[in-house]
């Protein structure tokens, strides 16, 4: 009897970070994967095609869900978490899998780890115990405090998601599964295939370019404002620039207000520009590579780029004390300060590999793991201060446990 | 501008333990207090007439949200639960609440913190740290991950909330509102009193009787196998016993349904059995002082009756690892060892008050905090692990939160 | 390429009337049937049973949604119907059928009716063009406007349905399938049978026997005080009685806490009486034949009984204006009404079959019409008032589609 | 006690043209208006505006709901009508209103009349009767057998209502509201308004232009095609063209799509083109007196353009059957026809005034029967088809309700 294994995707990025996950579980003989897909990944103006691409990837899905609430809001946000919860309720009631897997810290993974835990299903988090800003710090930790097995990316991690209260024999840092795709892919970027992507001018990406990514960030009121300092600062660089449109969050809707108006009416200064909403996997991982500076606070820029060595303006909260490598100078959310972070990393360059993000092997070790640890259901709280006291770093009994694919 | 407080209501048993905390919001001059009600304190079977006396109490019902899915099982546990959040959801957007109070760990209270989280609203919960079996426990970490001010009932729940990565200044150890109910209501029973409630013979409170309460335990499948351990406990002991119905959760559809049929058909072993759905809480609270032994495994036998020195047999895994006193005998889900259980403690007698979960004035803490502690939304993972190093015990800048009051 | 028909059962009722169509369908050659579920009859305490042995009868069931709203008030229906449909919707995408089939006039049959139309699934209405009070009357009308293919179960009712602007080439007079069933079942029933459903007293059903079935009338506000005067009738009748629980509509809750009351505190007055929720088809058919007369408002007394012969006493305004053959006998909603009408019909005894309803073969005329008929969409209105100007009653070019089976 | 009347609103085109009508109801001494914003309303790029131009006219706004799911499909569409309606549920429950007013045939009315009737509210209902494509036409119909007050807006309309068995003392041709507002306001159009809202290239609206509005029609599958067609055909005439976005309907997300592809891509086609999302209406009526022809598949063209005398070129069946005046021409979805017909309009030029959908003072008439007209719940078939026979038009009771106003 195989152990099924229900995957819940909701935007691009799980997609494209999970996919060498995806596939080995697939192809695992003692696994039977099935995704379930909803949230933004249906919507064409997101990631349509990545729906497509799965649904040809010989994958079982078991359900296509639309429950994204339009608004660009915090109620749409809220009440799409809500309506995607109480939908996938009825698939995993439907397919009734041994493990849900639940990915990073987007609000609706939340709702939909909340709905799992009711139906007492054994959960799976992958990337839990990371600090940052925004609601993604809320909701990180929430699902850790709701899932069975952690898989975490770092040492930091590890340890908060054990004082958490997390049992040590199902906490495994196996690194990060984004810059694992990161280190394997290998594709190329041409200005062909970059500037079938998007609208506005095309980019010459053989030549110096930045790349923007700045999402709204939940927990403030001035989204609007701060996307307006980070357009003046760019446009003042006046380099071609590839500007990757926000995931769907509360907030959202102002942000892509915001730069439809700019595209529309900022004239010239808009000519260097290409903004993208939606990009295959292979060619983002092609475009951190090839930047001569990430603007913004997309994660990738603190995981990808970390081994990467792509230098990084880290702007804002959103990614506030998130372990970071050297390839990381943070900027406040001014256009001054901005520019002088971007004009700093411009002058240094690219950064050596780190490898803070990154284990070999990350997906076989999380495959591994889903397919041979017990499944449990009854989480106990296990006070790992007093072990903590005694030995406060390497706990022997658990790294064995995180090392078991090397 | 007074601070607005929206306080959803859910269950029958958050109302009776936050009514003197609910009545000092109401009257507090700097506060606007509104009440949200929904989940089963609407429904005639549980709460019906809690909901009218909430109404008669003056109160600002800001919602009442008929939003429980029948089935009695997980599916419709996990989908009422979205569905609540759903509909709360509209209602913070509507009122616009400053601060959320969040109540326990019920399953739906996760929903709607969860709701209130996504719509920046400042949260406040009650009741976090503690541990226990069943999805409770999960659901009650999980709030604290959610949540901003934590009002705790004793040492080791604030323990463990430090321990969570939460922030010292918001943690406080008030006392158990439950206890402060059952401290300072001093309302006699009356077997007239006592008949009006339920179905089934009548029960003479003057002299020694049973109480049982038994709730599902949702993460487990046995659950009607371990009620009906407890009623052939409770018949061999033939004596008076009032049977007070369990809350409507994940498994309450087949409890409920072995409690209709022994009704019906167990002929003279339920002579002595009064069953009750829905008791006001001096009644209740009352029922607690004058059992001679409560048998089952509700929070009440942990908490209230601490305080009140009622023998308490505790059945199985949902209050397993609680802080409890002496009065606390412990029996498995089998018929033999409750038996057991209920003649040691028959024998033992009344035990002395603890104050393991008792403050003097545990609701006036928490009202005065809610009226003065600064308000935020961005939460951060406060690393209480080196403190702990240094002084395992009282920290005493923290120190300073928790005796605001005394 | 086979005809994929999905089938949504809500109800009980829609069950048994419908066993036979269904398994016709599911053994025709060029149909693929596919069952949805949802509603009450997944609910224990109503039809339960029904769903596992519609399982066990080898249909595919595509989904099974737990989607009833606890309540039993208008808020709590209006509610249902709309989390219903909600969720059909997603069966209806993933398992895009060709056809629908809405049976009859339920308050959730709209709502799914909406939705199938709204995904441009063709939609066969069974049951359309009666007249009633309730608000099945208006639910029964506007399905009829959703739909593209009618069967409906007599003549006055194919003259409203055409009267409506529906297509004649569409309409068919096929009888009424709950007639149709009643006709081929041939069950007897013992007292061992039926004493093994419900709770109360048991009944000899050698002897006569009432039979009472009284529903809420869900536009009126007097359902309890309605039920209390057949109640106060049948009580000073003083004979056997099988009272058979209400739907679970807007006002059921009322209904049964009354039913509840009475059975706990009536004492002596109970002694005759046996309560079921929920009897299989068979043993229903059974009843009704062998009543001595048929109390309240089910429209089984004006359906089934019409063939059968069987005595009704149709209590107030949920049947009102339906076609009736000469077994029924209307009564107020006071006591001394119905004790008068039941003596009456006591006095008359049984009536001769009418075949006002029945035609032979309705299931296969319909299973026939469902495999064979032209699908589409886009709905017209059909002008047949000029029609009907000139040839009031029998239309030759409809009259072929009607007489298809005979 | 005053009246309490709910008027939901969902679109903006219900806003436009029910403002006068609501206007009045607000400021009548005998009614309480209260109203619901759901829908396309609240968003941004459909009609926000409206929603506060709503809020600054002082009306009672008892709820603000999100609840349009993403998607522009037909799954999407029909969970919004599902979802719209449980929400609408909670607001009608809350606010208890005596009418509730129903508008056209947009898919989420009739979601709201279900739960409306549910609740047992009487509907009110505008413009019912009328026949065209697309599934409005199964909406529109659905709607009628569900409302209790009939306010259409021609005599074709009158009969088809009456057909359907509406009680003739509730049926009124009140004309249209639409004609109302076209005939009443007076607003110039300046190029410098109109050139403030949407984005493409400016149009000069002193000198011949064209305005296209061209809805997806739900329950066809060619909408892109035929889009594109009408494209084609607007391209070739080289005109000055104001192109409105399509309402959020199943189909709306691929017609986007090929208008936001057009724009970034047709080069020099594009720039005799503007693309509007959303326009008050004063500015809408203007360009509808002013445009040289009005192409596509709005109601505008056969309802307002008839009272302007606007010349019409109506494409496909969206509008078919539905009565229209001489200002009309029909085309077939393909690219000749639509050229034909638009050449055959600008040859001929301005047509006479026609009043087919036009009475005086039809809003005020509708408020005069909403306040005066005797409340119902349970609705009754009404057999019109004998007194059709007897006298086919003139009915003078029911005429006594047509010309309260006049």
């Amino acid at each position: 009897m195989r152990r099924k294994i229900c995957f819940p995707i909701t935007s691009r990025a799980y997609y494209g970070r999970s996919q060498l996950l995806i596939r080995k579980l697939h192809d695992h003989p003692a696994i039977e994967l099935e995704l379930m897909l909803g949230g933004s990944i249906l919507l064409d103006k997101y990631s349509r095609h990545i729906a497509e691409d799965i649904a040809a990837g010989g994958f079982t899905i078991s359900a296509s869900l639309f429950n994204v609430i339009e608004g660009g809001n915090h109620v749409a946000m809220a009440k799409t978490a809500c309506l995607t919860a109480l939908e996938f309720t009825n698939g995993f009631h439907t397919t009734d899998p041994d493990i849900v897997v639940i990915c990073g810290d987007r609000f609706e993974q939340l709702a939909i780890a909340m709905a799992a835990a009711y139906l007492n299903k054994t959960i799976a988090h992958i990337e839990g115990g990371d600090v940052s800003g925004s609601i993604d710090e809320s909701v990180r930790h929430a699902i850790t405090k709701l899932a069975h097995f952690h898989f975490v990316t770092n040492e930091d991690a590890e340890r908060r998601v054990l004082a958490m209260g997390e049992d040590p024999q199902y906490v495994f840092n196996t690194g990060s599964l984004d810059v694992e795709v990161a280190s394997e892919l290998d594709a190329a970027i041409t200005n062909e295939t970059i500037n079938r992507y998007g609208v506005g001018h095309e980019v010459d990406v053989t030549r110096p370019f930045l790349l923007v990514i700045q999402h709204p960030v939940t927990t403030e009121r001035q989204n609007r404002r701060h996307v307006e300092e980070t357009l003046k600062a760019v446009t003042a660089l006046a380099m071609p620039t590839i500007w990757i449109w926000p995931n769907p969050d509360a907030g959202t809707g102002e942000v892509a207000d915001l730069l439809r108006n700019f595209r529309e009416n900022a004239g010239h200064r808009a000519d260097t520009m290409r903004f993208i909403t939606d990009l295959p996997v292979n060619e983002f991982i092609a475009l951190l590579k090839g930047t001569t500076c990430l603007i913004g606070n997309s994660s990738a820029g603190i995981k990808e780029c970390s081994y990467l060595g792509t230098p990084v303006v880290n702007i804002g909260v959103r990614q506030q004390g998130r372990l970071h490598a050297d390839n990381v100078v943070h900027a406040a959310d001014e256009s001054v300060s901005i520019l002088d972070a971007v004009r700093q990393q411009m002058a240094h360059g690219r950064y050596p590999s780190s490898a803070i993000y990154h284990k070999p092997a990350a997906s076989q070790t999380i495959v591994d793991l889903l397919s041979t640890l017990d499944l449990y259901t009854q989480k106990r709280f296990f006070d790992n201060t007093a072990a903590t006291l005694r030995e406060p770093r390497g706990r022997p009994e658990r790294g064995r446990g995180t090392t078991v694919r090397t």
